[in-house]
Parts: C-alpha cells; structure tokens; sequence
C-alpha cells in the first residue's frame, strides 16, 4: 500500500507516524510545500517576542528524525499541484527547482492547512506587512523588527538620550487569537500597539460580553483596540513606515502591520481531485475523515468537521483537532475502526498573564441556529479559596439545556490563567461525555486551598443551574430585565462603589424584616455583587409569596453586560 | 420542624445554610463546641507559616452573618454530650459554664468531623507538642514558635552574631498530608524538619513508587523523612525543648513536635443515639446520608462514605465531599430526592511549588481488593508544549480496567502544581462519568503551548492505555520484568547518564536494519527514557514476528518503581 500525506505539519505528520506504527510495511510519503515539517505554528507568536528564544525549538521533529525513526519518505519544499482521483496520482513540484514529477497512491491524505485570508487591498505586499503561519514568517518580522532596534539603538548612543528613543507602533489587523498573541507579543517588544477589528468584539467564538472583558484587559496592558473598522489598503510613508487606511477613512501610521483576519481552508488542491466541498467551504468529510472520493482523506484546518454539540458543520483551526483527526485517518487507513466524534472547539489563549478559555457553544451560536432551548449563567467565583494569598476572580458564563440540563458551552475568563484552564478543561471533558449541571453540581476536584474551592466553580455552575431548572431560583439576565422592580440586597458601603439607579436597597440581613415594603403584584428583580445574595433573597421571597427573580452575574456581570 | 445540626464548620454549616434556602419556616439550630463556625481547616497550616497572614482570613463565616443572613440559632462553645433517639432530644453542655440544657429535634444532623488521633503515649501532653485542626490549634503554635523567636533574635542581637543563631528543630510525626503540609511550612520558618512516619511511604493514598517522587521532592527542599519508624515517647530536655523517642529506640530533638499521624471519625456522640457505626469505624449512612435512625443523618468526616469506583465503604477526611454532603442532608431534610455518588478522593497537596494529586482507585486498593481486572501506565510528558519555556515533566499514573477500559484512577506529581491539578480535575470528571481510557484519547482540552500540548498528556494516557488495549502495545513494569531480553532503543548518549546493565542497546533508528541482532525465541522487554520511543520500537518488532513489551514509563519509572 502506498499512502501520499500532503502537508507535513499537525494533521499531516501525526498521521504520517501513526501510520507508521500501524503498518511497517506501507510505503509512505509526506510532501511538504515549506521548508519545514513538524513546526511548532502555536508557538510563532512568543518566538517574534522572543519569549520562545530558539528557531530551533519550534521546529519539533526533522525530515531526519522521520527518516530514521519511521521510514516515511518525506520531501519538503515540495508542493502537491493536482491530483487525478481517477487515476490515483499526485503532481508534485519542487518549488526550489520548479521541477514537477507524479507519484501514485493507494490511499491519499490531504492536510493544507488554512492559510491566513489575504484579501487583495491596495499595498498589501509593501515590506513591513505580515502574516503568521510558518517559521519563515517569524524569522522575517524578527529580523524586520531587530533591525529597527539596532538603528533605533545607534540613534540613542549617539544622543545619549534613551528617553528620545522614539516609539514604534504596530498594527494588527484582526483581534482573533493570533491578532491577540501578536499584540501581546509585540507589546512586550515595547512597540505600541493597535488592534484593528471589523466587527464589535475580539475573539470570535467567546460571546460578546465576555470579549469585552478582555477588551479592558487589553487595555490596561496598553494594546488599543478599534472596532467596527477594517484595513482598506495601505502606503509607504516617507520615514519608512506604512500607513494603514481604514474602511471608515481613518488613517494609522506603523512601523509593522501584522495581518490576522482569520483563515481560509485551503481547497485549491482538493478541488483539483474533484471532491466535494462543504457549505462552509471547507473539505467535506465523514466520520472516518474520508472524502467524497473513498481514497482520500482529509483532516486539520481544511475540513469542515462536525460541532460535537450542534452537530451542525464547522470551521474549527484547533492544533489537537487536527492531531487528533490524523491519527484517526492513519487508524482508518490501517483498517481500523476510529471514529471521530466531533469537534469542541476548546481553546484558550494567553494574554498578559491571564486567560481566556471556551468549549462547546456559544449563546451566539445558539442563538444564529434558532436555538432557545437553553439558560445561561454567569458567575465569579475565586479561583482559589478567597483566604489563601493571591486567589483571582474567575469570569464564568455556563450555557445549558433548560429541557434537561445537559451542558452546552462555557465560557471563562481571569487573570489566573491556569485557574481558566483547569475549569474549562473539566468542563470540555464533562461535555464530551454528555455531562449535566447536575454532573457539574456532584463533581469532585482537587482542592486545596492554592488550587480550588471545597466547593469548586465548577460546582458552583452546576448548583447555580440546577438551582434554575429545579425552580428554586427564577433567573433573568441584565439584557432582558427592564421596568420590574429591582432590588438591591447589598450592603450600603458596596452601593457607593456603584448602584442601579431606581434600584431599593435593603441589605439582605434586613430583608426578612422589611418585606412589607416589597411589592406583592410585580416582580422583583434581585441584584447583588456576584448574585449570590440575591439567590439567597429570592429564597426568601419566593418562599414568602413574592415573585422574584435573581439577575444572574449581578453588579459583575453588568460591568459587561451588552444591553 | 426543628433541624439541629451538630458541629459547625464544612459539613455542618453547609447544611445549615442550604437547609435554610429551602426551608424559610424550619427551626434550625447549629451548635459548634469550638470557639469559631466556618473556619478554614484547610487553610491552617499556611496560617502557621504567615503564608495566610490574617487569623481573621481563616473565619469564613461568622455566628453574626449565620444569624443575620440566614436566621439560624447558632451557639459555639456548645457541645452536644448526648442524644437520645428515642425521646429526639440533644443534651447540650456550654463548654464555658459547664451548664447544660435539653433540646428537642424532628431531625438531626452530625458533622461533627474527625478529630487527629493521639495515641497515650508518655509525654504526649508536653508544651511544644501540637495537633492542627483548629483556629486556636494554629494560633498557639504560632505563638509557639514567635516566642522561641524573640528569645533567639535577642540572643544574636546581644552577641551580634547572627550566624550563631542556633538552628531549630521540628519533628512532624506522621507523613500524610496535614503532616507534609506543616512541615513545609515549618521550613519556610527556618525550622530544620524531621518527618517520622511509621509505614513505608508518605501519603498514604498514593501508590508507594509516585510516593517515592515527593519524598525526593522533599529531600531536596531539607525535609528529611525516616521511615519504618513510631514515636513512642517525649520528654522534656533541659533547654525547653522536646526529646522525641521513637519505637526503634532512636531520639531526635525538637523545639517543637507536630502531631499529625491521622484522623478518626468522631462517633462518640453518635454512639450515645445508638446508631450504627460501620466497619471502618465510622458513621454509616446510606445515599440520602440517613443513619440507621431516620431522623438522624450524618455528613463528613465522621462518617464512612461509599467508594465511588470499588464501590467499598470507606473513611475519606476531604472538605468537598463534606460541603457536598452537607447540601444534600439539607435536601433530603427539605423533601428533595438527592442522592450523594459516592467520594472519588480527588485530591491535591502543594508542596514547595510542585504538586501531587490522586483521583479514583490505587493500585493498592485494588490489590487489597484482590482485584487483578486493571492494568496501569507511567508517563511523563511536558505539562505545556516542551518548545515553551518553563515546561516541567509530569509524571503520570493511569489505573484502567483491562477488560472494559474503565478510567479506574489516576495519580500525578510535578513542578507544575497547576499543571498536575489540570489533569487529575479532568480525569476526575471523567471518572465521574464513567469514562473509559477511549474517552481520554479523544477528550479534547484547552491547548496553548503556555497550558498544554496538541495531545494533552491526558490523551497521551488515553493513547499509552488504549494501544495496551488493542494489543498493539504488549506492556510489563519494572517490578515484573526478569530474565527476558532487554532491549534498549536510546541514543548512546543517553547511557552513559544512566543504564540497565544487561540491556542490549540498539537505538531505535538502527532497529529496522538491526533486527537480526535479536533473539526471535524470546520476549524482548524494550527500554527507553520514557516508553515512547520503546512503543515504537515494539511496534517495529511486533510487526516483524518478535514477541515483544515496552517496560511503562522506562527508564523514567525505573527511578521510582519499587522493586
Ligand atoms: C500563529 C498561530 C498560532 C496558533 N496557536 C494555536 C493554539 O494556541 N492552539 C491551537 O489549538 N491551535 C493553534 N493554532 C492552530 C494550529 O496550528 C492549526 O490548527 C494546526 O496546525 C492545523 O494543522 P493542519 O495539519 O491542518 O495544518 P498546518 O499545521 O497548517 O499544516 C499544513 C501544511 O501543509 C502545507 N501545504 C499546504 N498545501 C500544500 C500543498 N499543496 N503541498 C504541500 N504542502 C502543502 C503547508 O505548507 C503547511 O505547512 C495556531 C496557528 C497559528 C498560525
Ligand atoms: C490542617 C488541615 C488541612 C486540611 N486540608 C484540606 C485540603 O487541603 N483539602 C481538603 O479537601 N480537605 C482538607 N482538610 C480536611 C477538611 O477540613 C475536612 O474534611 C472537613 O473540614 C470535614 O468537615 P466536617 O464538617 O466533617 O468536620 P469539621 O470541618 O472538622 O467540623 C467538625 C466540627 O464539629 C465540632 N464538633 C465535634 N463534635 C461536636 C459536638 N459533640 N458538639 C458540638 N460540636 C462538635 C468540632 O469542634 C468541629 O469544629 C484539612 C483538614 C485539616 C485539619
Ligand atoms: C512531532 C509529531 C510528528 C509527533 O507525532 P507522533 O509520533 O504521533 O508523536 P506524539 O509525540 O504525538 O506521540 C504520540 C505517540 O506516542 C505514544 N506515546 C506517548 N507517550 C508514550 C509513553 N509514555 N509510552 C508509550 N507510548 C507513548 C502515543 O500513544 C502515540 O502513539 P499512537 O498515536 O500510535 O497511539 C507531530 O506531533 C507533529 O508534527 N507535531 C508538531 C506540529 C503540530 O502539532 N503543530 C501544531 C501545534 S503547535
Ligand atoms: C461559609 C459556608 C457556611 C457557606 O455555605 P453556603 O451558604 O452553602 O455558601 P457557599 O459559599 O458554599 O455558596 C453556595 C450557595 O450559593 C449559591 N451560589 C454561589 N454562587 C452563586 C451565584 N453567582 N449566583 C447565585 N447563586 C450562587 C450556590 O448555588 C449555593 O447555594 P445552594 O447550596 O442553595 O445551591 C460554608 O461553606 C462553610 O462553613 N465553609 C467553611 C468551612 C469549610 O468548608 N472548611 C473546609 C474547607 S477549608
């Protein structure tokens, strides 16, 4: 048998030693258009920073290694041009010499990638304009930005005047994760940096509140973000820096532009072997990640692949999809019988020492498919126990299932950031195996006073929503709640921080003895800080013949809240 | 209805306060024999050091907001001396006045923890010989050791001789986790620390050769443990300070001893009610924590909990369960249906920076049990991508049903105390849900190259168990390996660190064309530094016509495998 493996990265090289393993005897070859296979692309952005300090270190397993190690006949610097599915053969050119020879296949595994979108504005190309895919394109904006440094550097020897060292800007165009990374990574270079985003929120796949609370981290940490703008094309200036013009007229000079709009899968070779794809533009595949043509298959950042909780078809980027989607095609391919399950999204991103982190839906999501189907929490909880030194606030929004409680989403964000880390991945793994908020409310994990809560935030999440559908605790959110009567269960210091205004204030150890001066004929909105207070005032509400409900994520979730 | 709750802190107070959310209208009366509610035991040992500066920080709750928020009756420095079930009436004596009073309940609920053995050993009440369980218990320790203080630093004022400051001693009797928690503690005072512990491992419900990883891990932070050894005796020495005779005969001086070899159900005042006590010796209750008395439920420490995995009764002093039981009480109380699953023992210890944390079954238990259905993998991958700086290794102990796949247990110790608290929480809720190691495989959790890596290390785990599963990775351990042929597939410079002597080195790169050098009638054992590359080797010889294992976790294992 003799497989083809296009793309020598991620999905392409997990599959191409996988298989490997499964049969000593398959002739294999992994092509390779760049210079590299097994690169590290996550780690591109803390190498411009210098955070990552080697070249060296991305790149993770050599042409040798795969060599040596697993016979693979891999060639790099070489690029699959067609396929002829008919006749099961591959066009491949070396892109150094230009020379193109055929190889044939029995099985062929197609693993591109999806190249950073590079929508054809008036002077994209100028020097000083980037993207962030390969090694070569960390290199080149290394060496763009050193090379500033060191004239910048002889500039202030020369004065003497550190302090005249002029500031260098950066602008990135896009606020998904690489954008984020990237500025994040340029700061730390001490450039000055702005992000530029079309749309009204960074980071796509969180819901738009929590963005926004990234978006003040943001700047506290001095990266400015402008939204509802896009690039439109650029010029050289005179000083040798780039002028960005936006679509709304706006004008920002740079000393580097870095361009992260997002990722496209790439087809051009796919379409070549005539095999279908899918409406989101990605290669089709089942679950076996097999093409329309039974020889092929198809894996990464190319492919569409089946949300695990819409089940709706996807575009998901993720480094452990892909990996994970190669070992099941190399598995398939041996004759095996693995099956991939779909797709979480999880994901987390850095970012000046905090985190955010997500899996499963979004509100958005749900919402775009006509789902209302489900109830959303928000909490804030302490990372670690409040009493032990440095315990952060976690940001925590948890989407579920109001018919039956099965968990759809969350969503979370902190400066600790492995305290994120640690919720979402608990609860990625609960959502893959069907889990509830009751499963959340009885879940047991580790505690220590450093590292959790006797009752955890994912606990919390889980009493809080079973709490909703058991109808101990009627729930509205900040968006929807308007002329009811609110009520303010905190105590008169908190309220000089910041109140609602038109909301009563009777601080809920008073409450009991007060109720006469509630209204029994409307509904009363409960606020607190975090809502915990106004669950246990609702309590004594419902309890008492009131109608009551909690604003979930009280004064914290306001501070966010989208109206 | 009349609730008494007694003992006021984790299981207790929880109960008291869920009881009252659902229940408005119940006579709820929490009484407390201590002087505190709601305090932080597990904040004490880092109250000791000044790591939790404040003693007011360990006060959760106070008597005043359990009256003002929650309307319940709580007396403390009241202990509950009897109960008669049949008449349902506590006896209460006020541990100041000595007075006593009769109070009569419709249901009752004891929490009233699990205090730390103290064996009458001569001496045993010596000042300068501690337990930790409670506020006062850290306070005077504290007061303890800054008294010995002043006296010290007076002494080096008036001689000017700091150096000559004399070292103090500290003897921790007992190596489980309140005892290497203080003894961390101790040595972040300057105290020079001895563990005794009588068995033959630290953390008892740890496996002995993860054990062996954390007793180095002590070493190296000047903790010295010895072992095979009891105290039996103190006296008194001549400088104030503590002698502490041990059973072998041996004597080590101490300016301070802490006491911390266990703990036991507190039953005595269950037993006057007449309810039953179970095997373990404590409390037994069923899934509603109902005692043999149905208006007598029990929650925490003192009680005997189902094992979530063997499903065997059994005693586990954790402040989640606790919480957790106390809320469901509450509910039982209240009408609801909860029920409690059972307690997994998920647990975490911090310790200088690093970490160890267990979920689920040891081997240990299931040997105990005569359980031979499992089967177990070491691994040690990087807790985030190894190309990111400040990648430290974990070490990994996975514990599978051999013939379902069953997720079992899990161990884990590193550096990266985060990071060891990642995967022992996701596993943890994989256990809870009954996942299988096929489940790991595909779990898909949050992946930067600051968090983790494209397989995680527990899809690794999933992997390692789910090849041994398949059959397509034969697998022995350290303490089964004997007279086979060992092969060794590492690099030549990694023998000269360190080597099996007898193995026969061929590095894996040179086994395809090597393969004649091997024995075909025997079973080759195949090393290497972590097992990955000896998985892939065995893959190679299996697929050859070898008969061949990978030695779990290699070379890495063989530094803690017991023999
Ligand atoms: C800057 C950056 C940061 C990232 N950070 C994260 C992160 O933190 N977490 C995360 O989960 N994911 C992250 N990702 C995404 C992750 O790297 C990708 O999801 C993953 O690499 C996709 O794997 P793949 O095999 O589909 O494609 P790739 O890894 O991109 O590999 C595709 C390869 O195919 C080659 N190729 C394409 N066409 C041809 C052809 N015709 N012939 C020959 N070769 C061809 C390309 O040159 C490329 O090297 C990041 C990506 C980038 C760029
Ligand atoms: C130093 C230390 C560190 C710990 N660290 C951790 C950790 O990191 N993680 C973890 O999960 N767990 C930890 N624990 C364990 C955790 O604190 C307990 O599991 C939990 O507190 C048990 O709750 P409980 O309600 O059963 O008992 P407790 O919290 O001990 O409360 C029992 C209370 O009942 C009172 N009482 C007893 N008898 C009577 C009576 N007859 N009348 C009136 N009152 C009575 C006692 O005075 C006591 O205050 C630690 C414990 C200690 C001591
Ligand atoms: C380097 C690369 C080729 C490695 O692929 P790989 O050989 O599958 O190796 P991994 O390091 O992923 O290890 C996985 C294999 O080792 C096995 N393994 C891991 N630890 C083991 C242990 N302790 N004992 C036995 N086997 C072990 C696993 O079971 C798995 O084998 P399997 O797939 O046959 O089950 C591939 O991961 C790669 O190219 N990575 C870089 C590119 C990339 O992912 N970029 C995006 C993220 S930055
Ligand atoms: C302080 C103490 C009495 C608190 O008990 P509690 O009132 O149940 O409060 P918790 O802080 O645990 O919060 C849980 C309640 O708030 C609710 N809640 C939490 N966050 C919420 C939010 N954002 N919105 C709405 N409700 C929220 C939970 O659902 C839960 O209510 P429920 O049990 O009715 O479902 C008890 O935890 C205690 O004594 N702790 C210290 C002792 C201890 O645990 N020691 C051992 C560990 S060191």
């Amino acid at each position: 048998m003799k497989v083809i493996i296009v793309g020598g990265v991620a999905g392409g090289a997990s599959c191409a030693a996988r298989l490997r393993r499964l049969d000593e005897k398959a002739e294999i070859l992994m092509v390779e258009r760049g210079p590299y296979v097994s690169y590290a692309n996550c780690g591109l952005p803390y190498h411009v920073s210098g955070v990552i300090e080697k070249e060296a270190s991305l790149l993770v397993a050599s042409e040798r290694l795969f060599r040596e190690q697993f016979a693979i006949d891999v060639r790099t610097n070489c690029e699959a041009v067609s396929i002829s599915a008919k006749d099961k053969t591959v066009q491949l050119r070396n892109v150094l010499t230009g020379e193109t020879t055929t190889e044939s296949y029995d099985k062929l595994v197609l693993s591109p990638g999806a190249p950073s979108l590079c929508p054809p504005l008036p002077g994209v190309d100028l020097p000083g304009i980037f993207h962030v895919r390969t090694v070569p394109d960390a290199r080149t904006i290394r060496q763009w930005i050193e090379s500033g440094t060191t004239f910048l550097t002889g500039m202030a020897n020369y004065t003497g005047m550190q302090m005249a060292k002029p500031t260098r800007r950066a602008v990135v165009v896009g606020g998904g994760f690489i954008g984020l990374e990237m500025a994040e990574n340029l700061t730390h270079l001490g450039l000055e940096v702005k992000v530029i985003q079309r749309g009204t929120q960074v980071l796509g796949p969180l819901d738009p509140e929590m963005a926004l609370v990234i978006e003040n981290h943001l700047t506290r940490h001095g990266v400015h973000v402008v939204f509802g703008d896009g690039a439109a094309g650029f010029s050289q200036l005179d000083n040798g820096g780039i002028e960005v013009q936006t679509a709304s007229g706006k004008t920002y000079p740079a000393d580097i532009v870095i361009f992260a709009i997002g990722v496209r899968p790439e087809t051009k070779l796919a379409q070549t072997a005539g095999i279908e794809i899918g409406e989101r533009g990605g290669i089709r595949v089942n679950d076996s990640m097999q093409t329309s043509d039974p020889n092929i298959y198809a894996v990464g950042d190319a492919i569409e692949v089946k949300d695990f909780v819409t089940g709706k078809w996807s575009l998901v980027a993720l480094a452990g999809p892909a990996n994970r989607q190669g070992r099941i095609a190399a598995d398939v391919i041996a004759g095996r019988d693995s099956k991939y399950r779909g797709t979480q999204g999880t994901s987390i991103i850095g970012l000046f020492g905090g985190a955010a982190a997500w899996t499963g839906a979004s509100e958005k999501t749900l919402k775009r498919l006509g789902d209302d189907d489900y109830e959303k929490i928000y909490l804030y909880p302490n990372a670690h126990a409040g009493y032990y030194p440095g315990a952060k606030m976690l940001g925590l929004k948890v989407i579920f299932r109001k018919s039956s409680g099965l968990v759809l989403g969350a969503q979370a964000i902190g400066e600790d950031g492995p305290a994120v880390d640690k919720r979402i991945s608990a609860i990625a793994m609960a959502i893959q195996l069907g889990a509830t908020v009751y499963d959340l409310e009885e879940s047991e994990l580790c505690y220590a006073p450093q590292f959790g809560s006797a009752k955890d935030p994912v606990n919390f999440a889980g009493m809080v929503a079973g709490n909703i559908l058991r109808g101990d605790m009627p729930v509205c959110h900040w968006e929807t709640t308007g002329c009811e009567f609110l009520l303010d269960v905190r105590e008169p210091v908190e309220l000089a921080i910041e109140q609602v205004s038109g909301a009563i204030n009777i601080p809920l150890g008073q409450l009991r003895s007060r109720l006469d001066e509630l209204p029994r004929n409307r509904e009363i909105h409960v606020i607190c800080r975090s809502a915990q207070r106004a669950y246990y005032a609702v309590r004594i509400l419902l309890q008492n013949g009131f109608k009551a409900k909690i604003v979930s994520g009280g004064m914290l979730a306001r501070t966010h809240a989208v109206s």
